[in-house]
Order: C-alpha cells, then sequence, then structure tokens
C-alpha cells in the first residue's frame, strides 16, 4: 500500500464525508475524503478483485469513476484504458462526490460456497453448555446465603455432576451484576446457563423463567476466501440457517501469503477487525433470517462458538502475528488455542460465550484440516485412509485410528483460478464443464448460464482432461504440432481458444483461450498434490491400493471429475468407490466439535498425534513432484486405466 | 442529591471548564461549569466533611467562596453565616472562576491509620505467583511446536509439578499477541508469570531476561472510612511501603447505610469507580515512594492484589448492587467473591494479574472480619477465644479451630465521633485523653497538640469513666445533683464542659462539652458490644472466664484503654493480659493471604465453617443489651474488680 492510502486513512477522522455511489449495484455511502474507491467499495457491501492486496500490483481492480477523485497514472493500464477514463480502485482516491461502476471483469461473483456434510452421524447433541431452569428457595432470615451461594447450590443439585465442586464454578462480573435483581424481579425463578470445557466451569448466563428451550450456537468455518457459518440449535443439533460471504480480508491480498505480507507491512489490527466484521455480520443476517421465519432469538442466547481455519485465519482471528509462519522454521505462535470468552474477541454474542478454535497441526496444516479429518471420521477407522484438501495450498492426511502423518505443498492456485491467463473462481460466468469433440470443437456450460469470462478449476481440469484425451497436447502438456481453428499463436505462444471472442461476455470481445504457461503451471499443482500423497504413502511403506478410503475436502473437491483427474494424474488410479467428497469439511468438523465434547476430544487428540512433515525441504518430495509433473505420470503403470485409454 | 446536582452532572461534557482554587490547600483546577464545590474538592485532592453523602442535610459542609457562583439558602446556616458568604459545598454551583475556603471544622482531618501488626509469622512467602527464568531451545524444522508450547513444555519442566497438566495452563490474548516478537528479540530468554488458583493456573506475563527478583503484589483494607494498602515483595514477603488515604466514597455518604442508601438512589457506578480511583492512586504512589529511593518497579510487576472490605464495601469494589444487604433478610449476592483479573475491574496493575477479595460470612460479618481472624490466628488454636472489632458496627466472633460463632452488632458511631455533639474522628484537635481531678477540673491532650475542636473515641471513654469514677455521673449515665463550673445546662440539658471557649481550636469560640444524650448515645454502643459478646458466650455455654485471648480489632480498638474500656463496661472484666490488640486486622489478614495460598484456605474454612447468628430479630440479645446499658452493667458481679473501686 502506497503512502497516499496512509495519508488517507490517518485523516479519516476529521476529514470531510463525500458521498460515493454505485449506480449499478445500488449503495450510496458517505466516506471521509481521500478514501480509496477499493475500501469505499468493501464499506458499501461489494467486492471489488484484489489480488495484491491493494498495492497497486495486480492490475485486477479496474473500476470506471465519474465526479472528483485522484488517480495515478499506472503501466498496469493501456492507453486506450487510461483514455477510456479506467482507473485502479486501490488507487484512486475520492476528493469530492463520485459515481463509480465496476466492470463485471473486477467483479468478485457470488458462487456456491460449501456448506457442511453428513459423512459423522452425532447419536444426540452434548455440547459443553448446560441449562437448568432452577426454582429457587426464597432467602429468610434462617437461610440467608448469598444470591450466588444460593444459585450454585441450587444448580449442584440439579446437575448431580459429581466431578464438580461447588467453589470450581465460576462466575463473571456480568452475572453477578445482574442477578439479584432478576432473581428477585421473578419470584426466584431463572434458567442459568453452566459452560463447562475440562476443568474450567462458568455460569455465563442468568435468565428470568424457563428459558432451557433457547440454546444456540454457530461453527463457522474461516477459509481465506470465503467465511462460511451455520447458526444451531444446541438442544437439537438442527441447523437453522447458514449464511456465507467472501473474506474481507481480501481486500488485504487475496491468498494466505499477501495477508501475512500485509500484516508484516500494516500489523494485523486491520486483518482482525475485517474477519470479525465478517463473523458478527453473518450472525445478525441468520438470526433475522430465522426470527424472519416466526422465531425469537436474541444473541444473547449463543453461547458456544466453534471455528476452524487455517493457521494463518486463526492466528489473524485472534490478532496474533502470523509473520513467523511464513518464514523458516515455520512457527506459528499458538496451536491449541486457549480458551477465550467471546467479548475478549469482540464476537457480538453473549459475552461470555466460549469460543473454541479447533487446534492446528503446525503453520501450514491448520485448524481446518483438523476438522476435515473429524467430518471423514478417519481417525475412528482401523483401516487406512487418505485425505486430501484441495485449495491454494493442498494438505494431506494418512492414517487411521492410531496414527496419522500429515504435509503441506504449495500447490499452487491454479484450481483457483490464480495463475492461469483467463482462470476465475467458480462464479457466474465461469465455464465449469467442457467437452471436446472429435473434430476438437468445444462444447461447455458456464455457471448461471451467463456468457463465458473464463474457466473455474472444474473447467481447468475438463479442458486439460479432454486435450490430453484428444491428443492436442502431449504428456509434457506442449501442444502438439496439429491445426485448427482453435489452435492459435498469441504473443508467440501457442494456446487453444475454448470460447470465441463473440460468444463471451467481455465489454470488449476477446477470445477466452489456455497457453501452455497455463498448463505449466496447472500441471505443478497436480504434481504436487500427487507427490504429496504418493510421499506420505512411502514414508510409512504403503501403497494407494492399502488405502480404503480416500477423501476429497475443500471447495474445489466437491467439484472435482473424479475420472478426469485421475486422467491427468491428479488422483491415483485406483477403485472408484474408494474416493468420499467431504464437501465443506472443515465446517462439517466445527459443526460436529460444537455439538459434541466427544469429538473436541479427537480432535485434541489428532492435534497431537499427527506427525507432521515438511516438504519444504524434503529431496525425496522433489523427486516426486518432477516424477509426477507428466501426464499422467512419469511412472505409467501408477495410472493402469489411464494406460489402456492411450 | 438534588436535582440542581444531577443537572450539573449531566451537563458536565459539554459545560466549558472554569477554575476552581484552594488558596490554603494550594490546589487550583479546571471543572465544568456547574460543578459542585464539595465535587470539585474531590477532585482536586481535598476532604470536605460530608455526613450526609451531599444531599444538603448535614450542614457539615461549610465553605467560603469567592467569584462566581450560585447556591440556595439553606435553613442549616444562620443569618449570620449566610451574611458571612458560608455556603454548603454540596449546594454550591461553580458558574465562573472561584476561589473557596474551607473551614478547619469542614475540613476531614488526616490521622493516623493503622497499618498491619504481626501476631502470625510465615515461615517464608509461598504467594500463588510463579516466576520462572526459562532459556528456551531455539526452534528448528524438526522442532518447529508453537511458540505457546515450547514456553509450556519448558515452564512444566521447569516447575516439576505433577498436578499441573499442560492443557490446563491458559494464556490470555494479551501474553499471546507479545509472545512471538518477546522471544525472537531476545535470544528465547524470557521470564514466564504462572498464577495459579487451586485447578485454575494462567501465564499471566511474559517479559525478557530473568526478572524473577521482581515480583510484587498489594494487600489493601478497603475500610468504610480508609483505605490502607501495602506493596509487597512476593519474593521476601517484605513490605515496601503503606499508603493510605481516606475513602473517597465519604462524599456519598460517612457509613455502610449511606453508602447503600446513595447507591439505590443513584446506582453503584459512582461509587465503584470512587474506590477504584482510591486503590489505583495508592498504588501509583506507593510505586513512586519506592521508585524514589532508587528502585525500579512498574505497575505491569504487580500481578496479586488481596483486599478485605465489609461486604458492602467489596459489593461496592466489584460494582454489585448493595441493596438487599441493608434489608430484611440481608442477602448479600456474593460472599466468596469469584476469580477475577485485574482489568476486569480496571485496577491499573498488570491487567492479568489475580484479584482475590477475603470472603464474607454475612451481609454484615465481612472478609475484613475473615481478616481479622486469619491476623488473630485464632482458627488454629485449641483454645477458646474471643475477637472484637469495633467500629460503626461491632462484630464479633467467638470460636477456635474447631468451630466459630460470629454475630454483628449496629453498636452506633459513638466512638467514631458521631451521635455525640463534640464528638469527631482522631485527627487534629481531637482530645484524645482526659483526665479529671479531684476537684473536678480536667487535664486533656490533643492529636497533634493543637487547640481542641472535640473528642475522638478513646477521649470520650476517658472522659465517661473519668465521670464515673468521679461519681459525676450514675450508673445511668445520668448526672448527680452536683454543682461546679463545668456543670452547666445547655438547652435544658445537662452538660460537663471539657474544654472553655477561650482554649479551644474555634474560629466563634465556644465550649466543647458533653451532654446526656451523649453520654446515652455511647452507652448504648457500649451495651451493644458487650451484650453480642455475652450473647455468643451463652449461645455455645461459655463465660468470659473460659477465654484464652479476647483480640481487639479495627481502628478504634487500637487506642483502647483496657481499664477505662473496662470500668465502663465495654470490655469484659476478666484478667488484662487475655486482651490482645491486633490493630488493622483487615490490612494483617490481606497480607497474610496475599503471601500463604496456606493462609487462603484458611480464609476459605472460615468462611464456611463459621455460624452466623443474626441479632436484629434475637430478643435474648435484647435482654442482653437492656442488661448492659449500665454503667458498668446490671449486674455487677460480672465486673468484680469495678464493684471494688466503686
Amino acid at each position: 500500500m502506497n503512502d497516499n492510502k496512509k495519508r488517507s486513512e490517518s485523516e479519516m477522522d476529521t476529514a470531510q464525508l463525500v458521498t460515493v455511489s454505485f449506480p449499478e449495484e445500488g449503495p450510496e455511502i458517505a466516506v471521509a475524503k481521500g478514501t480509496l474507491v477499493l475500501d469505499a467499495a468493501i464499506a458499501a457491501g461489494l467486492f471489488i478483485n484484489s489480488v495484491c492486496g491493494g498495492i497497486g500490483r495486480c492490475g485486477k481492480c479496474k473500476i470506471i469513476a465519474k465526479g472528483k477523485f485522484e488517480s495515478d497514472r499506472t503501466e498496469l493500464l493501456t492507453s486506450m484504458e487510461h483514455n477510456r477514463g479506467i482507473t485502479l480502485a486501490c488507487q484512486t482516491r475520492i476528493l469530492g462526490d463520485t459515481e463509480v461502476q465496476i466492470p463485471a471483469s473486477s467483479k468478485v461473483g457470488i458462487h456456491q460456497i460449501l456448506t457442511k456434510c453428513e459423512l459423522v452421524e452425532l447419536d444426540r447433541p452434548e455440547p459443553p453448555i448446560w441449562k437448568y431452569h432452577l426454582t429457587l428457595a426464597e432467602p429468610t432470615l434462617e437461610n440467608n446465603i448469598s444470591d450466588l451461594s444460593r444459585v450454585k447450590q441450587a444448580l449442584l443439585e440439579a446437575m448431580a455432576d459429581p466431578t464438580l465442586n461447588v467453589d470450581d464454578i465460576l462466575a463473571p462480573m456480568s452475572v453477578l451484576r445482574s442477578l439479584p435483581k432478576l432473581c428477585r424481579e421473578h419470584g426466584w425463578d431463572i434458567t442459568v446457563t453452566l459452560a463447562k470445557f475440562d476443568n474450567y466451569a462458568e455460569l455465563i448466563n442468568v435468565e428470568a423463567g424457563d428459558t432451557t428451550d433457547k440454546k444456540f450456537g454457530v461453527c463457522v468455518d474461516i477459509g481465506t476466501t470465503t467465511i462460511v457459518m451455520e447458526l444451531i440449535d444446541l438442544n437439537t443439533g438442527k441447523s437453522l440457517g447458514c449464511s456465507s460471504n467472501y473474506n474481507k480480508q481480501k481486500i488485504c491480498g487475496e491468498d494466505v501469503l499477501s495477508r501475512i505480507l500485509y500484516s508484516e507491512e500494516h500489523g494485523t489490527e486491520k486483518l482482525r477487525k475485517l474477519v470479525i466484521e465478517n463473523i458478527n455480520y453473518l450472525i445478525s443476517e441468520l438470526i433475522k433470517d430465522w426470527n424472519s421465519q416466526d422465531h425469537e432469538i436474541k444473541k444473547d442466547e449463543i453461547s458456544y462458538i466453534v471455528l476452524a481455519g487455517n493457521t494463518t485465519m486463526t492466528h489473524l482471528f485472534l490478532g496474533l502475528d502470523p509473520t513467523h509462519i511464513r518464514r523458516d522454521p515455520y512457527i506459528p505462535t499458538v496451536s491449541q488455542v486457549p480458551f477465550l470468552n467471546a467479548h475478549e474477541l469482540k464476537i457480538d454474542i453473549n459475552p461470555q460465550a466460549f469460543v473454541y478454535c479447533l487446534p492446528s497441526r503446525s503453520s501450514w496444516v491448520g485448524g481446518d484440516i483438523t476438522a476435515d479429518i473429524l467430518a471423514s471420521n478417519l481417525q475412528c477407522q482401523d483401516e487406512l485412509s487418505l485425505l486430501i484438501d484441495v485449495g491454494t495450498n493442498g494438505e494431506v492426511v494418512l492414517g487411521n485410528k492410531d496414527w496419522m502423518v500429515t504435509c503441506s505443498c504449495s500447490a499452487g492456485p491454479a484450481f483457483e483460478g490464480g495463475e492461469v491467463m483467463f482462470g476465475m473462481n467458480a462464479s457466474f460466468g465461469a465455464i465449469e464443464k467442457i467437452q471436446l469433440t472429435d473434430d476438437l470443437d468445444v462444447k461447455y456450460k458456464t455457471i448461471g448460464n451467463t456468457p463465458p469470462r473464463g474457466f473455474c478449476g472444474s473447467g481447468l481440469i475438463d479442458v486439460l482432461s479432454e486435450l490430453f484425451t484428444h491428443k492436442v497436447i502431449d504428456r509434457n502438456g506442449k501442444f502438439k504440432s496439429i491445426a485448427g481453428p482453435r489452435l492459435k499463436s498469441v504473443d508467440d505462444e501457442k494456446v487453444f481458444v475454448i470460447a470465441f471472442a463473440a460468444e463471451t461476455g467481455f465489454e470488449h470481445k476477446k477470445d477466452i483461450y489456455i497457453t501452455e504457461t497455463d498448463i505449466k503451471n496447472a500441471l505443478r499443482t497436480k504434481a504436487a498434490i500427487f507427490a504429496a500423497c504418493n510421499l506420505l504413502l512411502k514414508t510409512v511403506g504403503f501403497k494407494f491400493d492399502d488405502l480404503k478410503n480416500i477423501y476429497i475436502a475443500g471447495g474445489f473437491g466437491n467439484y472435482l471429475d473424479t475420472e478426469k483427474s485421475i486422467m491427468l494424474g491428479l488422483l491415483p488410479d485406483v477403485s472408484r468407490e474408494k474416493f468420499k467428497f467431504i464437501g465443506n469439511g472443515s465446517l462439517a468438523g466445527s459443526y460436529l466439535t460444537l455439538l459434541s465434547e466427544e469429538k473436541r476430544a479427537e480432535a485434541e487428540k489428532i492435534y497431537k498425534k499427527m506427525t507432521y512433515i515438511e516438504l519444504s525441504v524434503n529431496t525425496a518430495f522433489y523427486h516426486e513432484f518432477i516424477s509426477a509433473i507428466f501426464l499422467p505420470h512419469t511412472d505409467l503403470s501408477l495410472f493402469p486405466s489411464v494406460k489402456e485409454i492411450l
């Protein structure tokens, strides 16, 4: 972020307000003079692409502004773009009332965000939150113990839990301050909420009358890209709604590394605030939605929140410096986050609500992977299973109920729209299915059936697999010397056109194609994932055939075509029924943890039991990677069904 | 507080500032226009008498103001006082720059405030605060656990405490946020502070290098009238200084009842803030004093605070509503205050410092009495002892290591300067010693040897005992029909002059005397205390002679003349070596608790073990009281040595 931006932020308190409007999207808001368009858009609830984190390097946040603003000329824009009034949102400061137009290519689309799956069934909810309706004996001169002692005594009788001692129950000031009035105004007829983690028990709420039917929690997947949350009735385990949004931290960078760099330069506070805003917004939306269906939930009745995220997301959520996560020897501040109350993190639910973050194994195998494992139930099985979470990073876990090994590989963002010229995330206009005909013509389908603007991860796998099976590319991923209307040369590089200019959704029409560099990047990504899987197996002396299950987790995993992925050598060539797609394992695992102390104990065991293998300095991994960079693999015998097709 | 006062407070934020100065005392401060002189004086660190709590009823806060102010005429001032420009500080609003003169009669004097005694010796300090100097192994790719795990592992090795599990150690966000930088900037050479109460262990601080020699705590006596505090080196148990001040809550009323009434009318928040201000001020003074002697203590190094106060003071300190303490059946919100961190109460030491309040037995037998018991060591003895804490309320404890009974009697404020025309607290100008000659002339000594302005508790006991032994008053406390220059009649009431007008320190000279009503009030006070002692003994079937020790605690107790007190029937007529004066037992008990987990455990046992006897509805007590209202008692056989003199 440049100096201009810094200056504009520090001036915000005293500066005059100006109006910025986004006529196409609707919002019109007041911001301090000098505010960047990128920040104004976020404030208005709109998302503009910002891969570099708003430092003027990626050129993805193009906008057209009308009104009073200033913006430096940048090499990222062509003369024509300059002439057409296009500027970068991260480099444009609003000086007076301004109208902003966000071209479709700069918008972060709304795509289907994965919610939880149900591989694991809970018999009945057993969260660490207990509500007891107590009818207390009115005090007399003979029975004149303090209000708190009266409540605790009745509570202990109601609980009949011999492990709990009256002196061990803590009570926060907020409860003590409301207790005397509440008891007396409601005839000593109250409901208390007790939260109990291991040895730690706290009386977190006191309410009038019988409110035992009102016991709620939320489980959250804090993803680098998206945040997904469910509101859960802790009495029944039933989901009352799911809500999701992009992670607002995207304005500070798209991926984990750029967030860490942002934090190093500007501190963690802004990142912390953004994700807390995200979470508080989603909670209020969930409550609003549920209450609009003739219910009545209050924020105060949410007394437990469980979150799963990768190690960096967890650190930023807590406001912890993530610097050392990215630096050799890759050390997080915490793996197992200590017990916290919601008010300490400014989460807007019951201030004393318990907050639990799923523990992470290392800087690069986070609480989201612990949650994936819980969701897969791998940790309870006798048989050997493999779990793959494919995202910008690929994390792989191998093991069973007795042992687990794990590693993380920088798979690269190819399957998430990065490092690929027309790559994009799975939003409207993304080509998600591609078929080649024998005469090398293309049939495709876009998300939302709108004119195409690029292709998402599943589209990329489709096109690679089709190009390979139709022998347009060789096993190195290079275009063969064949001709056709879709085989062109752009900037001295061979490309294959997927959609011609006329078909596309672009304002200024141009072909959508895939280049040899794109293919190379995609192969590196798939090679990293396969190599990591193979390395873990070899490390412990097993083969793919020894696996009972291969669990695929993560947003991308859910849309993966098994056959085509095997064709590319992304997934191993084993019998197809071994593959189990667990969807958003991070959310599913946090859901299980929320509702079951047994599952939470398992999560703690997983974190302690797993052996982490660091790949960054591992030469065996490098060899595996090099072997896997071919289509489908250097060693064709590993892919018998592909060999047969070829 | 009247409407004017309320209005002026609500206007404070936006009102313009005016200057108020106190030329005699020095301070000059800016306050919001409309501020009451009483509040301005407090803000300037000056204390003006305010028995009624600033509601314009007691007329004790007379001042002379010059400048721009407004004040309503009140019947509490004579026409002459009005003409001389005298107004009441609680009824005078400052409208522009104003000079205020506080006559000596309106000042709360500075008298000797009791500090701790040493009846109990600790072998060595064993507070629940531990400091460990740790030299951590630098992380590597092979040893890549999180910073927190690294610290905890090293800590557990250093502690070698098998009862402590690594998962049980909590760490607050403040520590986690500073941990990574601190470790790396100081070569992994750190000192951690662990606070451990029962099952609860928290890593409350992390510092660079070896700071194990810097471990401090404070113990506090929160009295209704005064607050006394000591700064303690937790390594050695040595006191580094004692500091004390009037309880700022005095502006809201002198005694416990008027504070509760204030809280009912205006809420507890102001009272809470005042005592916290008191405590924070005393802490900063103690640190300043100690550091001026070439030491260097930081507030952050104070990691434990123990407080003892009566139940109302403890409630107000915590911001808890004390309403039900004064209402039948007299129920406090808490007796045993749950664990708290300093930041929750806004105490300005290490934010995570542990706060412990000594538990109270009932609404009228508070943590100060638990502290008294600890200080006396009564709870460890085989033999039977009696403990008397004399203040506005008298609290009495009878027992030994196996059992204890306690009660509280509204002794009345006679010995603290209340309900006695020329009664005053033990400050400069108070007559503290009085002797009568055979021809009924008077010799006296004042505190500070300044001209007299009244008499304090010990002076009252002296004059009563002298009047009785010189047969000026009879066993009913009535003046006999004898004549003399000091025996006068004022407003149709017989009085005895102690100091003639010319000798006094008053601006407008007048005699200092004692009236029959004064004597009646004093006899009621002494009768309540003696009756309470006798009742407890009878309840459990013992007599005064069965007692091994009679401990006298409390500010007044320390200046008590045993012989004269027995003469009046305030103390029992037993062999004199049984009387042990423990001084400020509240401070001494909190000191012991601060330094010893064993003593803290004893305090918890005392609170649970003591049987409380409610006197307000006890007819046996009423009979004891009626019998004790004579000099020395209806039953002279209880006072053989007095009988002999008579």
